[in-house]
């Protein structure tokens, strides 16, 4: 099988991928992938390249289509765009491939819960057991701190290092007055953890309102939760995502 | 009639009810029954048998359909899994069973408005009329008081009993940092009580966020609506809900 | 014409009317009327009879047909049920035609954005130029004050008469821990002010939430919007309400 | 090509943008435009003139089609209205495009979110990126001390002219009680402009909930969003949004 063989086999599977994860998640949100959906896993020599990932073209998410889907090197240098334009932020998903060889799905979003934390003093902190996979905090990305006056966008390979690196070795990063990066394993795993994220931010706002104490999930019982498997991976709900994605 | 005429039989009304309530209440609602419904009712000792109960295989409650219901006993043991992965938390259902033979469905959520009240210090309390049922409020279970640093979920027998025993003889119990068990004497009732708890639970938010003082149900005036027959068990609502559900 | 046709001329085109407002406003909210849709008031003789009103028949509002409508008179006894239950708080609709010539048209809601306000000590005031018509303010009955321990329900001739001296010559009531009623000279009014006092009370909630000093509609400008024609009587969000409702 | 060619032409052109603009924002977004869509720009001579703008009939927003576009001039006068009733507050529109020639499109909306910062203390300041073209803030338009006592309405030409004033050379203004106005250079950048506009407004509403301090766009780091192309005009979200509303 050649290598044009191999790059439109993985694209058919990742589009269908990315495209179930633009449309479960809403248009604010983008996905990029090392690893298609697992059904294409048989041969893991055909599809796993650690220098290169997938993600698509310029384009609102919920638009995208398997033939929208571009391949890149780390350097998130677009390998097949044939003139198509692509994200100027397209480097957040290189740089992180690049610094956590664990990762193997990414996530960018502007959740709308999720950003108040990001320019709030008060840390986002897991209320519920679903978000036990950020028992040590999320940190936050301050683009002013790390680049000095920008234009908001992490749209260079430079402003991209640097946000992988306060990420460092953690399942999410909060960007300051933007939004946030959830990684992961996989693709139901980082679309579980981003959905799940957004929930918990919901709960921990509304259980401030109430205006009592507040009682966090215990780091311990945190661990206990990815130690069970984290939600199975979240295989369960990724047939519902599946079903209502096709349903649209 | 044979038993398996009988389990036959039960599984198909008991199936639509808990595929309605599934679709009524969303994807992370799950419903059990030892009742089915009404017009099933014709012949009670057809459908009654307080040692086993109904609960679907492990599948995201929007998904269930009537082949998907499975028989326990009240140690929660699957009687006709027939090789089908169970849920992990199916002993929750069973102990409440067990310990309340006045209790004929169970629902148990993540209800994002109740699990707030889970973690704070403010407790829940009738603000609205729909909300009588809990006169005498709603009980709150700490798994990690009761069973220590565990994975959160209630997945084994010892950690449902305690569960059960904090429920006690309430119509409801919030577990911390996880969601809600409700719990009455049909499949309409339990399902109603979860929707109008849930609403209880914005409205009291709401009425907090205000910032002045709240006047609450008084407990004669919530045992008022529960003499009065608890919204006439339901039944009005139930119609609608069972249409908005077929429609889908 | 016999007195059998007028009463369904006036079904037909009242149930129409009614059925709107159901599938508008949504299952909480329960509309009736003594005027019919406009277009039926050619012959102002055969509509309009002040000790008659128009109800549906005890169901879910979103389900109702005009063949659920019923005409009772102003004690609220149901003048052609033909064995049909009835709401148990129909009364409320009749005390206040009786109470208040003026009124044509009665919507009673549980309001989810409404009912905080009426079990907190902040009043709901004028935030939005759409809701002028509270320039006065908005009475709350508390049924306890007016009628001691009950099951919260106005659901007799004495409950409903304290609860029109409460609303006095306002257009609408909170009923603390319940609901609302909003009252008006047509159906579009009646409406229209159930739509924009929820949404005024959103607002409000919202303008407090964000701590500062909150500016409301000074009683001359909410006058001002009174004389008017307060909105052109909701004429031009009718049409939208009508088409919305047809196309479900 | 005759004048009345003209003006269809632009009337169908536009008419499809404004369709699409009420669509998008829903039934409370009222839109006027001086620049069609930008496929009909190839001929500015025949579109482009600074003494008319083109604004739909008195209608609800949703019911729009493009026979509904009337032309007007500057001082709000429909030059085509064929005897169809006009919105009372088209003066905004007129007075906007007269003090502004770099404006070539206005919306005006009771956007729920932003209301509450036209009655508070607390000024609306841009929390996200997306909301870089605030970054000198918003003035709010109090018709108290600009017209005195009023019915709320910018319903003639002095009023408007006293809104217009308080615009400035701001790319949006809250009106206290009532709602806001969008300006920009297109339809796409006034629509997306809007958008944004509203879900900063959410945003700092929950972020101020979260009780800690909040940190705003840098007005150097808004001010490079801005002179990086705001968004790239919006074109990439206005494909999307222009499907949404084909489908419906």
């Amino acid at each position: 099988m050649t290598s044009d063989h191999r790059i439109a086999r993985r694209h058919f599977t990742a589009g269908s991928a990315l495209l179930l994860t633009a449309t479960v998640m809403g248009a604010l949100s983008l996905a990029s992938a090392q690893s298609p959906l697992q059904d294409a896993r048989a041969d893991p020599a055909l599809i796993d390249d650690a220098s290169r990932y997938l993600l698509s073209r310029s384009l609102a998410p919920e638009l995208v289509t398997a033939d929208d889907i571009v391949e890149l090197d780390l350097d998130s240098n677009a390998l097949n765009a044939a003139g198509r334009a692509m994200y100027a932020e397209r480097f957040i998903h290189g740089a992180i491939y690049k610094a956590r060889p664990d990762v193997k799905a990414v996530v960018h979003s502007h959740s709308p819960a999720l950003i108040p934390f990001s320019v709030s003093s008060v840390p986002l902190r897991p209320v519920s057991h679903t978000a036990g996979f950020i028992s040590d905090g999320v940190p936050v990305f301050d683009i002013r701190k790390a680049s000095g006056i920008t234009d908001m966008l992490v749209s260079d390979g430079d402003r991209a290092r640097r946000l992988a690196e306060t990420l460092g070795p953690q399942p999410a990063v909060l960007m300051r007055g933007h939004g946030v990066v959830v990684v992961g394993t996989s693709l139901p795993i980082v679309v579980g953890r981003s959905i799940y994220l957004e929930l918990n931010a919901k709960l921990q706002t509304q259980a401030i309102a109430l205006g009592g104490t507040v009682t966090f999930l215990d780091p311990q019982e945190a661990r206990g939760v990815m130690a069970a498997g984290e939600n199975g991976g979240y295989q369960r709900a990724w047939e519902l995502w599946k079903r209502k994605a096709a349903a649209r």
